[in-house]
């Protein structure tokens, strides 16, 4: 870390500093300045220690060196990851999964027409929504244990596996048994306790970027996942919170070749809440490959307008076929497999 | 609600927009004007109609009118609702309710100290981590189950009611049987199966705005713990995330006199995590009074500089115990009773 | 425009805002709701009427019906206009404008080298600023009309049209003398009376969007130019602000496609703001590309290293010719022409 | 400045920043670290040293370490600096200012009714726009010199000084010559060459926080103008944009005491334009004097259903006459002076 000391600051202030990190067993290396002093440090420092040195007097600020995240680091482990949703590998250069299917199991008869809808136009896997997080107590909260037999159902059917959210830590084992890999949502990314019960079983997640969260942040909480034993992480980029009205969030397409960067693990792309409006979908879902997007997850409806949810950002069955037609061209401009992955 | 249908909208398409209203037993009154038809509703409208016919062919947009919560709207429930963490009563005109103690409980001498401390400077309740929520899996997470009996063991030697986290569910028994007053953290004001055991028993919340949320998303939060029968509900501003990089959060003051405004419930503020910042923490606690609130929520701690958490932005004893000295006055400027609650 | 009135507006309150309404020649029809009534209006509404009604006693809320920008709106003018700066067409399906140059004209040699890259790479036009806004009253302000001449000069050795920034009204004639096309930079997006100079001469002008603005608040800016007679308006997603710290700003691909629908004007993308690193660049310029772009917008810079200004966002010639390679893969793949527009 | 070296670089990597940074006649101090090296430096950097060196090989990141701006630091000029708008001196412990009137000048009538309105109350100087700037060109843009002779009157009768907008360097004079104070507004806050203009001339200048600017960014706008010789600037904070859709804007009363902590220079509050409703103008303005603001500006008109401009964020005449009854009670609690500066 670098201690950044105030420009009035004293001898005794500076030695204070000096003292202190050196009880925590670490290095300090002062750095005079002409209109201040800083003090560096050798090896590593601990967030505690650097908390502890920001509040004493005549320090001006505290500066971390080291990346927080560790497991989830291109540095620490360097060749990329595959994760495996049933039969289909994502990530590590494997062709684009695209997981598709209704926001929510609503009923089983939409939900297997929009699990037809996605094997006949070549999607990877199916998603759905058995347990629901909503904004209000008032609105659809998901079919729950039922949904999730809908579900098991459907993967009989089309032979897709299955990607479903999971809401608390005592539905884990329940969803677990079901679904092929674990969705944790944009409002659990900081959700701990259900971070910690993922971890201490063997599926795979596919963490959700919270809402205003960082790309850092999102490395912490994969890191929480991570750190528990479960290697199987996937990340996904859905949009965040900006001030624009006329979307419901801001795809941040800068994330994906950052997260490619920064980190070993799947990035994949969610334009249907990164946009909120079904007209941009297509536009956005082409952009996030061509960034360098290891898959897509889409909101498909067999008719939206009748969606007890997130009906204004759904494909149609059409639609998304013709997505998973142009999917493989920009593909292939990148110098990627053309082929989708298949299960 | 309002549908805007778009400009070159055809009258097939408004008449479409007509009949799926009605479906949903709603009256629809289109609205043609100079440039574009708009559609208006007599009558309740659910969210469902909304969404449904938001995806409609020619819609633009489709505006809300009716408030989405209720029981935590000041036009359901007109007159304050008075919230008692034991003995001390919050709300309702009742004197400011001054909460304070150290971020995590981090040892028993620590925190017997930090409530002595609150005790001898006036304060009204003793916060106190067991449960920590902390970005980093590698941070100090709290001691537990052992830290809720350190609490216990503080409020015995002082008579100061207990407010403290619950992170899980599951936890929420445990920490019932010892804490006067739950509190609900900012990372998990929308995590809804959390708050649904909250609901589900009787002990009061503090519940804290998330850090990017608005002020009607902490209100449907609260509908959550509202609508399960816990009407024992406080609201706690706690500063929201934005750009200003010198402060850690920035302290919405606005929302206090706009949450008085929309509901029946207590507000109280926290500008410890507003700032982030311990030389911030007087005046915007002031600021606070100044605008209305019912309470403050403080981190205070014996040793700042040697706190696990968060040390940059606490109190010391002698700091807190000026902040006491100067809340009166303010309180008494803007017309309230100058006296803090004792318990 | 709809007219929310509170819960418990009075029948007084309703009246009154019925007749201020009439006042303002348009037809008001109330919409007695379940909760409360809305008014909504027939006709043209003018902002002055709304916000005039905003205040009144009783209202909620003035929900606007009308898009306010007119003559950049699609649904006035529904074809595409095309741009042309120099010989070089922008928008309405010509071929892709890649615009590329340094940051800033920091001499003579730089610029001319940087020229000469970019036209061998196959680029479309030159940018580079003369004038350079910078926070700092400190840093490099730029060579003023010095650089202008640099810049013709390296039109001249290159056949390259010039793209620069404005910064105040008083420069406008000056530059528009030497450039081919006006850039309005971020920063100054809602300076009106610069818009307004700008759009009392003919030159075509790069509009950048400003750092924290939506995407109605550029159109508005677009408007300015447009109903001063300018109607050669190129717009420019350069990047906004969010709570992303790993890049500069984060380019909003939802943009593209979004101005697309809404307006007929040029949208071109600048990645190398978008991003601030350079590492970034490519991907962001082709997920761009693939989401629909009329152009790019790169900085360039033959030693990044030693530039003036914005050198970790530049790409260096070799690395430019490498996304110029790129590009036309990206633009067929979703079916638009594979050339680069040449000057 | 600290350069952090990325995980992997090179010895040749750390030797070539090392040499670059010789170069601009730094002194660099490699610290090697457990995970990677950083390297500190001794004396004063410039901006244009880390930009070059954040470019090259093997760097991750660039920190600053000096502040950017310097004539407006308290660590340059320790003691409060005060300004004098006419007759009224603001700031360094003087009396509160508080700066009232219409948003625009609207007529020579309502201009007039309103300073009355304001002197009866005890208002220290008037506020009112002749030149107004406005997201959309077809909205009222003032009444430009005629609305200067208005407020000139408007003095003349009430013996209110003047504070109004400049919105383009070509006013600056024009303004001056009638204006006791410039304002520059939010959107102008990185106006360049009107802040050059501005510190060209002695008027003092009321600098408003651009919406979504850091309080850093305000200060090196502040810089801008005391750079050029005017050293009479008043910071103004007037609420920056957040997701709360409830508010206009949200006041950040943490930028009160920050800047009175960073700066010498007098630091008001707007909370009309902090707010954008009326009904919390009041509230928040008690709550910015509770934190320590040298001053405040309202929106004040006799009839605010009838404005032209920002009517529902202003307060009546009878309604700022209470806040002015309340003001001085607060600033006693904090140990002010209650008195309200006349002029």
């Amino acid at each position: 870390m670098l201690v950044v000391m105030k420009r009035d600051a004293t001898k005794e202030e500076i030695d204070a500093v000096v003292q202190r990190i050196k009880e925590f067993g670490i290095t300090p290396v002062p750095l005079p300045g002409a209109e201040r002093t800083a003090i560096g440090t050798f090896g590593t420092t601990s967030r505690d220690a650097a908390e502890a040195v920001e509040s004493l007097p005549g320090v001006a600020e505290v500066v971390p060196v080291s990346r927080p995240f560790k497991l989830a680091s291109r540095e620490v482990i360097p060749s990329d990851t595959t994760v495996r949703i049933g039969s289909v590998s994502v990530g590590a250069g494997h062709p684009l999964a695209v997981i598709a299917g209704p926001c929510a199991v609503e009923s089983r008869e939409v939900t297997l027409e929009a699990a037809r809808g996605v094997r006949s136009a070549g999607g990877s896997a199916l998603r759905g929504g058995a347990y629901k997080p909503r904004t209000s107590p008032y609105s659809f909260r998901g079919m729950g244990e039922e949904g999730l037999e809908v579900l098991a159902e459907a993967r009989d059917a089309t032979g897709l596996p299955i990607v479903t959210e999971v809401l608390a830590p005592s539905d884990v084992d329940a969803v677990a048994r079901v679904a092929d890999c674990l969705q944790v949502g944009a409002r659990n990314m900081q959700n701990y306790s259900l971070l910690d019960a993922i971890g201490d079983q063997p599926k795979p997640v596919l963490l959700k970027r919270g809402m205003s969260a960082t790309v850092e942040e999102l490395l912490l909480s994969a890191e929480y996942v991570l750190a528990r034993g479960n290697r199987n992480v996937i990340l996904c980029e859905r949009g965040i919170r900006t001030f624009e009205r006329y979307t419901r969030n801001t795809f941040d397409v800068n994330a994906i070749p950052m997260l490619k960067r920064l980190t070993h693990l799947p990035v994949i792309a969610d334009p249907s809440h990164g946009t909120g409006k079904w007209y941009l979908v297509t536009p956005v879902a082409l952009a996030a490959v061509a960034a360098g997007a290891d898959g897509l997850l889409i909101e498909v409806h067999p008719t939206p307008d009748h969606a007890l949810s997130d009906g204004f950002q759904s494909l149609t069955i059409d639609n998304f076929r013709a997505l998973m037609a142009a999917v493989p061209h920009v593909a292939r401009a990148i110098g990627r497999t053309e082929r989708v992955a298949a299960s």
